[in-house]
């Protein structure tokens, strides 16, 4: 199954178009997209029973994120080993967690305001939060995940390398730095869930090219030790991490423009299509 | 004014007992202590006309985190010299802001469960904010303010401090780190709000004993430098850092323990009373 929020309203994703979930449902479940994440097992029951549902065509870019305010955002840091090197920064013992701020997370198709010149671009993996998780083992961790999508995890590179330690949350949520989309495919559509291509690029050269199989913590054992600390709630979202190919470790060094077009993709699971333009200008104090 | 959550329910404090919100306002408010700051001019202004309102005596153990489901979390950390300097890092340019993911609040009277033996208490002035925040001054920073509570960042120092960077978010988010309470105080009760007492004890003996003036960025300055880079939205929290005296800077180092009460105070603001039992055991890999 896969599902997006279409101008705010929840709905399937088919083939030749979409059906508006409250509609189809008699108003069983409510139009907001954020909402069916707490009745995750009702809601697949009953799509799952739904026969001949009647669809329309879909308009790309009227598609909004489809998790538009999650309770939790974990996102984790340093999970590719290439991504780590280039990095300068070890693998690390234990997932690196930090947060986007739920006010950065965007749409699908979304543009976004540069507020600096040194804005980077970092394709990732998203994992949805279908039913609560507490010290769920690894082996149980995907019943507990609704579905994934494909987002980035743009990033503020001279405001997330200030001080020390670094500034990971803050430097990673500017608004619009979490663009989410373009719908949430459940993990029984996928041939291999733990092992899918992904990547991106900058006005249609590739810069990003790896798979999630590299993952250091894959996604199971991300829900296992995240759950280990704390609930995973329904809606709740976990980036987990980019590989490498970053513009802020390029020689020399990249970063996004106004004008640029990065999309961004994961094979069987969807594309992301996000344009830059000039932002609010944000200067941060620089030892 | 003062207003608390009483078992799941907004109301008015007053020096002999509570006042419901819902009941007092006809249903104009609902009783959902959260849905309060969406609000906050509308219903300050009500609250301010209100005439000889019924009160009831408080039971203080019913109540509850005063803002209980926060869409964002703030937390700066090495915001007072003092607590830079016993953990040995620099005081930081900008503000060093990690998340206290929110299903870590807490309640004011509330029992925590112990992780680890290495759980620390870290005193608190907590940040209501009461009115949307983007790019606001300093000057007219308070304006977005709806009040200030009292708040404990416990945080679990193995997690925290495996790897590189050290994991501030997630060591400080197991369930019930982040008490607050037991009531929000408006900033206009307090005679000078950018300096306040504040402390905390374990089983009586003061442990950390600071003010508020000692802040490396005041609250205005942090509502202008988190407002610059992202919304601050009503209901969001700002825990503004804790000063000296930690227990994991200690020589020997000290914990807290199954039985242990924390108590932690504002000046004019209010105390909160944390309890400690032990819990699910946590286990990290450490190096």
């Amino acid at each position: 199954m896969r599902i997006a929020n279409l101008d705010g309203r929840l709905v399937l994703r088919h083939p030749d178009g979409v059906t508006d979930v409250e509609a189809a449902s008699d108003g069983r479940f409510p139009a907001d997209p954020q909402a069916v994440f707490s009745r995750w097992d009702e809601f697949t029951a009953w799509a799952g029973d739904l026969r001949e549902p009647r669809a329309e065509p879909l308009d790309p870019s009227r598609l909004k994120a489809p998790v538009p305010r999650p309770s939790q955002v974990f996102a984790i840091g340093m999970n590719y080993a290439g991504h780590a090197a280039e990095g300068g920064l070890p693998l690390p013992l234990e997932p690196a967690v930090f947060t986007k701020f739920p006010t950065s997370i965007t749409g699908p198709a979304d543009e976004v305001k540069l507020p600096t010149s040194t804005v980077d671009w970092e394709a990732e993996l998203v994992v949805v939060i279908g039913r609560r998780a507490v010290r769920v083992d690894a082996a149980r961790a995907w019943d507990h995940v609704a579905g994934i999508t494909v987002g980035q995890d743009l990033s503020e590179r001279t405001r997330q390398l200030v001080g020390v330690p670094p500034q990971f949350s803050i430097g990673k949520s500017f608004p619009g730095f979490g663009p989410i989309g373009p719908e949430i495919v459940t993990p029984d559509e996928l041939t291999d869930r733990d092992d899918l291509e992904l990547g991106c690029s900058v006005n249609g050269e590739v810069v990003q090219h790896a798979r999630t199989g590299d993952l250091v913590f894959p996604v199971a054992s991300l829900v296992e030790r995240l759950s280990a600390i704390l609930p995973l709630t329904p809606g709740d979202l976990i980036f987990t991490g980019t590989p490498s190919g970053v513009g802020h470790s390029r020689s020399p060094q990249r970063y996004l423009a106004p004008g640029d077009v990065l999309e961004t993709w994961i094979s069987g699971v969807g594309r992301l299509r996000t344009t830059f333009a000039e932002g609010h200008r944000h200067v941060s104090r620089t030892a």
